[in-house]
């Protein structure tokens, strides 16, 4: 017959979310070369490496460069030192895992879009509306039928089970990209009851629980019974600043079994016949980041971008802007003041008060009348964005 | 319906090859403790990273511990600086190819798992038997139908268009894993023109290329016309030692258009979806290894395998035993004496001369009746290794 293509992938939308906005600020900024903008839209971590984690990586280059530290192809499933240092730092939220439950790769997108591989293409994706584009672009990639939960400003962008909408495969991501919202213990234990009861698969994104406070939950299985019905998919990313350094992890409990498969056999299956595991050298700087003196550098990090969070939230108070996020989360979820609309709001943020957020519209239909501004950018900036927020406010 | 797995993992063989070859040396060794075993069945390299590689890594590892000098998230295609350097690095065969058409990741396997993503599963595929299990494995979880052809010690290892064997897909591997045999230019240029009668895909799988000698090809590009129907993987892997540091590339020329779609257009469209780019610090190691002192040092690695590899094809040489590959390949693929079958060599080896080899039978049903040694051990284990071959033979 010839060659083919995969034709789902006729059905993807192209993504013009972040080239539109590329293309607005630099036409602006073209036509205004004097005004200094505002990057508040970027989703990617700002500040360095760790000490201890540029230190580690060093060492193991010079290790790699002598015959005796030499490593060669690595397990596929990560090193056991990593996968032990990921077994402990659960254990402070509570959480026993087996270091064989803890598959190391290459970040979390990477797995977000290959674990569907394992699972049939008959299934049906229940994902929220707005969240991540990954979930359901990886799910036309492979033909499944998508159905969607409504986040919105009734439910706090945090949607709850419901009959109507049952999907075999559920995506949940806490704390959410783009809302920032943060499921509780009791919503997240509604989610897996519901699972259990409709024999389906979540899968857990808590890319972004380096930021969870309080009682909150950092991952899913801190619920009781999760292990049976959740995989969990995490990050060294905004953990530890590692969106360029690459290194994920996802936790496939044994518990789990489909169709007389134990999922977790099917995930060592893919991933050693599609992938040869993490570089050692970076592997080495990961487990460092998760050592007591690492876990008190990068919280460094983290509490900095929190601290922005803060400024930009009570910013939000203090203008009474609804708002959803910041306060476990980098990302603040507004509703845009004046009933506007999400690319309205952006244009009147960019001419007007010189400040580059992101368009809520560009993450799902329910996104539309929202904008998300993020918590990387340095003290400065984020200052001096609030105060151009409040002086555009105060203007109208 | 509930969740279901992808059911064509129940048809997938499970490998036991290198599960039972351990098995077996560990039986060995614990019933002969002072035996000592040479090694000569590893597919991974041993030498240390060139010292400007592990500088430069060191150098990456140091700026990303800086506000000014870290990188975030890069580019899903890689950096222009690599891309940039392996498309000077393919100048060198007289290939010229756009920066654009060059996409950086962790690896040819995963990169060869992952590009059929964007194919059709109703297509064929075409396969070498023996061959590396990837190939075949990636299209069963696929669901892709597989027709073999033939490589045998009647065309010398190298199977050549056959008509009543058309795949839509189709693998080449030259220099071969496991048999070691290249294909000539002429040889090539059949292939390339099959593919163009039947509007078949070929993906090239140059891994091994960095052992090719004399006036053979290293990439399929330095055929006329390959453009049009050749996509290439390769990796810094066997070239610069990077097995356990995880840098391959996969060429995608934009000339290919099938069913009205660029074929680099969708590749970039699964990579921007599920992957996000290789480490920053590895990008600039594999970029060190490119430069004219990376050359140099890292030459000298391949040398030494190359050196072990005459040591060996020189012994079958005497011996009077067929062979392919050693020439233009760290694999010496040889005939098992004696009529031997694979595992019946394979045990004899092991207990009467301490080698370790692999059966050929492993890598596919035209591998029974031979078995792989390679060129990875150092020079005294290679060595020591032929003269207890020779003795062998001598002894029978």
């Amino acid at each position: 017959m010839g060659i083919h293509i995969n034709e789902q992938y006729n059905e993807l939308n192209e993504s013009y979310l972040f080239a539109e906005i590329a293309r607005k600020v630099a036409e602006y900024q073209k036509a205004n070369p004097d005004k200094k903008l505002l990057k508040m839209g970027i989703g990617d971590v700002t500040r360095p490496l760790a000490r201890c984690v540029t230190d580690a990586m060093k060492k193991a280059s010079d290790e790699m460069g002598t015959a005796e530290g030499f490593h060669g192809y690595g397990p596929e499933q990560g090193y056991a030192f990593l996968r032990e240092a990921i077994q402990n730092y659960y254990k402070k939220f509570g959480v026993e895992l087996d270091a064989d439950e803890i598959f190391i790769s290459d970040g979390a997108k990477s797995d977000c879009g290959n674990f569907p591989d394992i699972l049939s293409t008959d299934c049906t994706v229940l994902i929220p509306d707005p969240v991540y584009p990954v979930y359901a672009d990886t799910n036309v990639m492979a033909g499944r039928k998508i159905i969607y939960s409504s986040a919105n400003e009734e439910n706090h962008f945090l949607p709850m089970p419901d009959e109507s909408k049952v999907g075999d495969i559920i995506y949940i991501c806490s704390p959410n990209n783009p809302t920032g919202a943060c499921y509780s213990r009791e919503q997240l234990a509604a989610w897996v009851a519901f699972a259990k009861k409709h024999n389906s698969l979540i899968l857990f994104d808590a890319a972004y629980e380096c930021f969870v406070t309080g009682d909150l939950p950092h991952s899913i299985y801190e619920i009781e019974g999760a292990k049976d019905v959740a995989v969990e998919l995490c990050s060294f990313s905004k953990k530890a600043g590692f969106t360029g350094t690459r290194c994920g992890y996802t936790v496939v409990p044994k518990r789990i079994v489909i169709d007389g498969a134990v999922l977790n056999k099917l995930w060592i299956r893919r991933q050693t016949t599609k992938f040869n595991g993490v570089a050692y050298i970076v592997e080495r700087g990961a487990e460092a980041a998760l050592t007591d003196e690492g876990e008190k550098e990068v919280s460094e990090n983290i509490n900095y971008y929190r601290e922005n969070a803060k400024i930009m939230t009570d910013t939000m108070d203090e203008l009474g802007i609804y708002y959803t996020g910041g306060k476990n989360s980098p990302y603040v979820w507004l509703k845009c003041p004046f009933g506007m609309k999400s690319w309205d709001f952006f244009d009147e943020m960019l001419t007007k008060a010189g400040i580059v957020g992101t368009p809520g519209a560009g993450f799902g239909t329910n996104g539309e009348g929202f904008f998300r501004l993020t918590a990387f950018s340095t003290r400065e900036t984020t200052i001096e964005a609030m105060k151009r927020l409040k002086e555009y406010m105060q203007s109208r």
